[in-house]
């Protein structure tokens, strides 16, 4: 920028600033439709059995729901055995239920051209969900904070590959527990024009998140649109809380989308076997969204898996691992069954650092992911140390690998043009293609290209200062938060929002736990 | 070890070390024999395409078979129009010379725990091949020595996911041209007891690893078994060079395997698209393996591939991209309709450094090579910087990821043991798993462990010295180095070995290009 433009943008008026950021709009690639077709590794046989014991757990086991009177009597009318906190849901009976819930949903943005549809061939990419601490190159590992979570919502609107802004993308540990969402989701709303996730961590946040929505996208469009999709997590094994299942009750009245997802640390919550595992998290989604369908018939629902291995030595949950990508393969399968949209995760890993080991495990369960049928892909970037931590490098880093998804996903062309049998003709034995008529043609859009990986000869590498992927990736967070630019919001809903979020906080003291 | 074994291992005498060493012995994991799916992205009508189109490019352009009048002549005697160095096949007459060669076959090792079946639902792991440089943390990238090329042997020797000792796991520099591959061959017959590769630069230099095949083995087991699967890469696009071919002459006379392999830089040695490239990798493998069928009928050998994309703005190699793994996956399937053993390549990297660049990259290769049904997979450990480097550290890191195919490709067993549902009626709603009888009974086998990632709590892992994936892998190799025990060789073979290899060298001057 020259010295004339810097000038006016920091002395313009507001309509000047108003006119530049307007023209100014950041590509976002559309969701994935994907045509190749996803592994399927378990066998009719395998399905059935998986099946027929999730009905053995219902029935027989059943499931808790806890400090919930209000669950308990719906399920009570809908014809299980009910005693105490513990639902014994008859064979059949919790699959039926299941059945009014729909196959694929709208999740509309306020920019319409980055409305996502959630089910069917398709995959949405969306960022990590839940860390307490943030890590960048140069500042290390500390406590995330409100503008951390700017600056992820910020990077998240400006990755190309990425269709959906999140939700907690970190957890902003500066702002009191009970007003922090209000932040949190006027953050999405405003420093980003892509579709979002709600609260969850009590049902009037929840009710918050809704009403937010309602100046955003206005009151009667709420009611008939799907705007939000939030995590709502089982307490595995088999027990629903009170707190998960009365924001899925806020969010199912009023026609939001919920993904319905078992927490689980193979060993810990759920039986250490693959097989057993998957029976478990089969019956725990057919209970769950079961509910939300007593709650309202036809509430939008994401069958959810959040499944991690453990080393059974130390007790950690580890990431990216064999069995976890064959459960994830599994439960792609059982949902397809059943007709409903499917969310798992990718960019897993425990490492502490964005290095070789994160790279390793998040490839794995990125790829597992594509190939599992996956339509809601959480924690698709960022995520670091088990989920304890939101990775600025890694960010970028995983939001570039993600441009390789759409690739892979978009199949192989076989039209003329592809088949290339004149560009063979033409170079013949021992020439070569660089320079052909049909390479001309092609190269710009031929092969994938990544905007952080390396690919320099090695002594430009190394008068670049030998640097890492983390390094490189350091480079181009700091240029992705300087280029941003805020898109555009009518100012009656920014002033509206803001006066909902400020009069919201007044109404309450700080809490901090 | 105390002081007293530091002493006696010392100064004890041959007989004691010989009897210390032979009660040692390396766990080596069966090769992999596939209980999933592969992935399948071409369907019926587009894998028909490609076959028509690759006899296309066989009958009407033709292949190059270079200075090398005798295979012209067999051409010739087959049936094929020879004109000049060009052959045009006519069409279905390459695919039915390639019915001669064997679905699968059993490269012997000296140790037959360690014989491999390359074909089939089977996957064999072999090692990085062919780097002039090495890198480790404390060295830094230097040109390859030959004590490099024994580290790395000792290295694969111990690497328990790893089944094929390989072939040049770097090119050890300071061996004058013409005699270094007595010296490599000599240090996995000695170093090692896993099967290898044999020499390709010169036929004279498969006629010698031939030779010392047949004093490691006997000369008829030789005559009557592979003990050798060779590297026979194909001068793409469609050029047989006489050196290369001329070793598979070698090879295919005595009956040891060769891979017949185009090497192909998407849009430089072949068409800058996904169709163009599969239908010339198919005309070239069914010209080279039609070749190796009129040299010797049922002469074993491999499909091969080594394709990667590149960067069209610098013309640099790109590794671990979405449209190599299209070519990968469609290659398979072509592969597959020939009945023929697959081999492709894993753990490729552009990268400089074992860091996220290189995790990343490798993982999107080796997950690809599991699923698209390679038989026998190169470079599964050890690749850096597009193949110039061999690194000690990531030959650790990748041998350790490869656990993760083994546990993949076992599939999900769906035995009552494994349903699980004594544990979940135990566990019941709200418990956990940890102390169950279920998980007792099974832990120990229930998940892979790696021997290199990290899982520890933030804080262990500081007061560990804060380090990445590089460093753990540096010391793993220290270690593994430190505890190689040479595998026992009968004395007589060792010494005729080593007079074979004296005798040679000492028969010819000193050639370094």
């Amino acid at each position: 920028m020259n010295d004339e433009a810097t000038r006016k943008r920091r002395g313009g008026g507001g309509a000047v600033r108003r006119a530049e950021r307007s023209s100014v709009s950041f590509e976002t690639a559309k969701y994935i439709e994907r045509n190749i077709p996803n592994l399927e590794i378990l066998n009719e046989e395998a399905l059935e059995i998986i099946e027929t014991n999730a009905e053995t757990v219902l029935a027989e086991i059943g499931v808790n729901f806890v400090n919930n009177p209000g669950a308990l009597a719906l399920w009570k009318d809908a014809g299980a055995d009910v005693e105490g906190e513990r639902v014994r849901i008859p064979r059949g009976l919790a699959r039926e239920l299941c059945k009014t819930a729909p196959r694929s949903f709208t999740q509309y943005a306020r920019n319409p051209a980055r409305n996502v549809e959630i089910g069917g061939r398709n995959l949405v990419l969306a960022p990590v969900y839940g860390p307490p601490f943030v890590h960048d190159m140069n500042g290390g590992r500390r406590y995330a904070t409100m503008e951390d979570f700017r600056n992820f919502v910020k990077l998240g609107y400006m990755s190309k590959w990425l269709h959906h802004s999140g939700g907690t993308v970190c957890e902003p540990t500066d702002v009191p527990v009970n007003k922090r969402h209000l932040d949190m989701i006027h953050a999405h709303m405003t420093l980003s024009d892509k579709p979002f996730m709600g609260s969850v961590t009590e049902p009037s946040r929840a009710q918050d998140s809704v009403e937010m929505c309602e100046i955003l996208f206005g009151k009667e469009f709420v009611q008939n649109n799907t705007v939000m999709t939030s995590l709502i997590n089982i307490n595995s094994p088999l027990t629903f809380d009170d707190v998960m299942m009365g924001s899925l009750e806020v969010y199912a009245r009023n026609n939001q989308a919920c993904i319905v997802s078992p927490f689980i640390v193979g060993g810990a919550m759920a039986p250490v076997s693959v097989a057993g595992t998957l029976t478990q998290v089969l019956a725990e989604v057919l209970a769950g969204i079961a509910y939300s369908q007593l709650v309202r018939k036809g509430a939008p629902v994401i069958f959810g898996a959040f499944v991690t291995s453990i080393d059974m030595n130390s007790g950690a949950p580890t990431f990216g691992t064999p069995e976890a990508a064959q459960i994830t393969y599994g439960v792609g399968q059982l949902a397809r069954r059943m007709g409903l949209p499917y969310r798992s995760s990718g960019g897993f890993t425990g490492s502490k650092l964005p290095d070789a080991q994160a790279g390793y495990e998040s490839s794995n369960s990125l790829n597992m992911g594509l190939l599992s049928g996956v339509n809601f892909m959480l924690h698709a970037c960022g995520w670091l140390e088990g989920g304890l931590v939101s990775s600025y490098e890694k960010f970028v880093m995983d939001a570039d690998q993600l441009g390789t998804l759409h690739s892979m996903a978009a199949g192989i062309s076989m039209d003329e043009n592809a088949q290339a049998m004149d560009a063979i003709r033409e170079v013949g034995p021992g020439g070569h293609y660089l320079g052909c008529a049909h390479t001309q043609a092609n190269f710009k859009n031929a092969f994938w290209r990544t905007q952080v990986l390396d690919y320099k000869p090695f002594e430009t590498w190394v008068d670049d200062g030998s640097r890492d992927t983390m390094a490189l990736a350091s480079v181009r967070v700091k240029k992705m938060l300087s280029d941003y630019v805020q898109p555009t919001l009518d100012p009656a809903i920014s002033e509206a929002l803001s006066a909902y979020v400020a009069q919201k906080k007044a109404s309450m003291p700080d809490a901090f736990a």
